[in-house]
């Protein structure tokens, strides 16, 4: 982070909290109150390997952010930018870096080496269980006779399994979920309500599918003809491959043939577009609104920030950065980091930037060259 | 307006109208011809509060765009881009402003103050009434057992309600809407097609969300390890508050801890994406395809612009204007216009433009000076 | 192409194929295996009017991208870029234009004018013939009284047809689609799972709407009042023309009176946004994530690529082709090609952008004159 903004890993990647927690009462017009269980804050420090600094006996009900909590939460100081805030917290205690100073007497400190990280498991052991879903198919949903459901999977209501589709061992879909002819769900995996996934294609295990995403639509492709466009047929596939997230409302379009493939472990925010035939690697992350043309394949661990569009038929080496809204029209090298557009290296953009702005300063020095010019040129020395 | 096109009130907030009314007739290729009433202009030009100059017993069947307008259309001039048009149009009479000029004798003209928004009231007095949506619960739909359904409520068909969720009273769900564990639908609110709000979210009272709108799904959060990424655990919940409208497909994520945040009046386009823990405060607009990463506040009263996009972490002040495409990537101040990519004050951004389109000229201003300088060193005064 | 890639006939309107086919066995892990017919070369040959060099007898299983091909699989040269990859691709044979240098004795080759698109018929040829949906309404779905499905057409599960909607002879819908009041959708077009058609819309003949799309939502229409945004209501329709495509969870909002237009032939990639009173004439073709604002018109055949946006109320002339990424914020003559934010003339905007690149040698440039200058006020000559 450390003030270089734009780059993705300040884009939606990191987790933050910022806001506060609702608690308004009464029907129907606030959150559910969500029953919490309730920890001293020693018992907290000693779940996450903390080093306890203060009262430890407090009791807390659950997590906060800084500037939101109230005297019964516990928080956080995840980024140098919010340690103002650790004057002034409500917090009855908060976890700290190792070596970050202690604000006052009454705050209890919980010293940790990420303190970011270590807060999500504060959060989970505030957090219900969720209900499992039973295994079992509700009456209402159509499944093709020729279909294989596992019996420990379970499909809710409206949902549809089309002819030949198969659908692993403890593979939810929550609610109408169309799973396409000869389409194929790996075990364990979530299909959130209204997940579409056309015919022929494959979701591996431990996938997480978000509402409303659409995975193997037709490519985008057209022949111009005199008589207008001309669809290319579209007979390949979509390949998602294991521990793959999609956010909600997302697409992936199948490929002209072959398939396009979504490799291991990547991450897709919402509202993500990937064309026909492209190759995402292994831990791709693509954060919200951003589009991916036809045949482009992006390597391994490489992170898009939002709204960052890649052209067709382009190559993008490993664990590059591009930097939200970039538009990549070219090829991009492994390890670096790009911005703008057309996309170039990101220290360039900014220089560039930065000359665009001292301009009128660069014309004004122009000007006064050309008046001392002419008076020299006039002889007066 | 006035030229100065790129600031978000000339993107879409403004209701323009612009195109044709089609009147193909014949099954079932054309629009359904929708039942009209039929008003004489004077009736209008009361109806609106507007001076009628001209023959005001013609009788009207319809509004119309003044480029699209017949003899039995009524129209208006809502901007004086289209000024020309009143020397040309078809239209019977014509909403205009005090002080615009007569182009001619045979337009019948309704002067009032604001013709643009006057011009809704002729709108709604030729719609016809939308037919009530009856109280009740269609067969289809599957409501939990512990589930609270005011009596009446409209479930339509295929609607999911899971366990504890509660609707109000006078809201619509129109057609497999799903309404997760927890969640709440306050009163008078319409969910349209396919809407989606996971477990725990709460939707305040005359909201209107979308078709396909997805509210709650996980914020996007994930922690680098030696195996990949490490899903951070989304445990918060979404509040939308009262009198808010989200446009179709439009996605809030659920917050990390606490809430997610839509303030009440707050209108959200189609395509909107706001990430976990976002808080946008009363009245704020986002325009299509605007994104809005983690943790981000935005002030009331603030207007982004199409495809705008905002950084994680960033605190956005009160009645801003973001013009459409920018990429914010840091703190903006309350009342101020700022575009671009990275995004600066909307002046500078454009001075900074027009610098570069003039840089060839420079570029040759400092080449002349090179040999003139170069003359007189070489002595040739 | 031809290294000028940021123009939208290189961001996915083209048809590429550069993903490797997968073969990945096993239940369920990988796509379902498609059974595909076999065909030897020379009959490809004969297919595609090819002039046959080398071996005609090999027999092929399938079409693979030159560098994803096995020696049972047959691909083609469609672009200089890939040329390379002649002299080492496994492939059996290749589709190459007339006037390719044979790479080498072993590759059979099939000479063509246009190998991109005679492939078109070779993947065809290997294509499963889709299985038919049979006509009839599934028992899961919902048909008002006064409704009117032909009896040809084909309603899938949980679909909802509303109060005097018409469906044509030849439609198909596949499961879950909402056909709102008094809509109406043409002969032989295929609405995907989970599309939504507001009430009033027209859809024409031959159309293909992808999963999750929705035509007619509300305009985004306020008007800025003391109490906050005030609704501006929605009366008008869409009309969506024959043989228009449009792409996974885009969006075509109605009207605020009169209809917004998708012409004719009109091609829309996922996730596209079309707002209130458009009008896109025949043929527009609408790369993924395009928004346009309302009452925006677009000439017949121009192509905006992805992420374009465009502002309110402008007018774009015929053929224009507008860069991925471009903000158009006032008209754009016909023909032409811009790029950019605000969009430029794509030449001066690529111009501007090297200009800016140079930038720091011309500041060294005039440092340089500034002591040169001051040397000789000093008087050293």
């Amino acid at each position: 982070m450390s003030g270089r903004p734009p780059l993705p890993d300040a884009q939606g990647v990191e987790s933050g909290a910022g806001a506060g927690r609702m608690a308004r009462p009464g029907f129907p017009m606030g959150p559910a109150p969500i029953p919490m269980t309730t920890h001293t804050l020693a018992d907290l420090a000693a779940l996450v390997g903390a080093t306890l600094e203060g009262d430890g006996s407090k009791v807390v009900h659950g997590p906060a952010a800084l500037g939101d909590a109230g005297e019964h939460d516990v928080s956080f100081l995840g980024s140098p930018r919010y340690e103002a805030q650790l004057a002034t917290t409500r917090a009855a205690g908060v976890l700290v870096a190792r070596d970050v100073r202690a604000p006052r007497q009454d705050l209890t400190l919980l010293r940790c080496d990420h303190p970011g990280r270590a807060f999500t498991a504060v959060v989970r052991a505030f957090a219900p269980d969720e209900p499992v879903r039973a295994p079992g198919i509700d009456p209402s949903a159509r499944i093709a006779n020729d279909a294989v459901v596992d019996a420990s999977a379970h499909v809710g209501p409206h949902c549809v399994v089309e002819e030949g589709a198969r659908i692993a061992s403890g593979v939810v879909l929550v609610s109408r979920v169309h799973v396409g002819r000869g389409a194929s769900v790996g075990e364990s995996t979530v299909l959130h309500p209204g997940v579409v996934l056309y015919p022929g294609v494959a979701v591996g295990a431990r996938c997480i599918l978000h509402a409303g995403c659409v995975i193997g639509s037709d490519g985008f492709g057209f022949d111009p003809t005199e008589a207008g466009w001309s669809k290319v047929p579209q007979c390949g596939t979509v390949h998602v491959e294991d521990d793959v997230e999609i956010g909600a409302n997302s697409t992936v379009d199948r490929a002209r043939f072959g398939t396009t493939r979504i490799g291991r472990g990547a991450k897709l925010d919402n509202l993500v577009h990937v064309g026909h035939n492209c190759v995402l690697e292994e831990g791709v992350l693509l954060c919200a609104h951003v589009g991916v043309a036809g045949s482009t394949r992006i390597g391994r661990g490489t992170v898009l920030g939002g709204q960052a569009g890649v052209n067709g038929h382009v190559v993008i080496g490993e664990r590059a950065r591009i930097a939200g809204g970039a538009g990549v029209i070219g090829d991009v090298p492994g390890g670096e980091d790009w911005a703008g557009w057309p996309a170039r290296p990101f220290r360039e953009v900014m220089r560039g930037h930065a000359a665009v702005r001292r301009l009128p300063e660069l014309v004004k020095r122009l000007r006064k060259l050309e008046e001392r010019l002419a008076r020299l040129e006039g002889g007066e020395v």
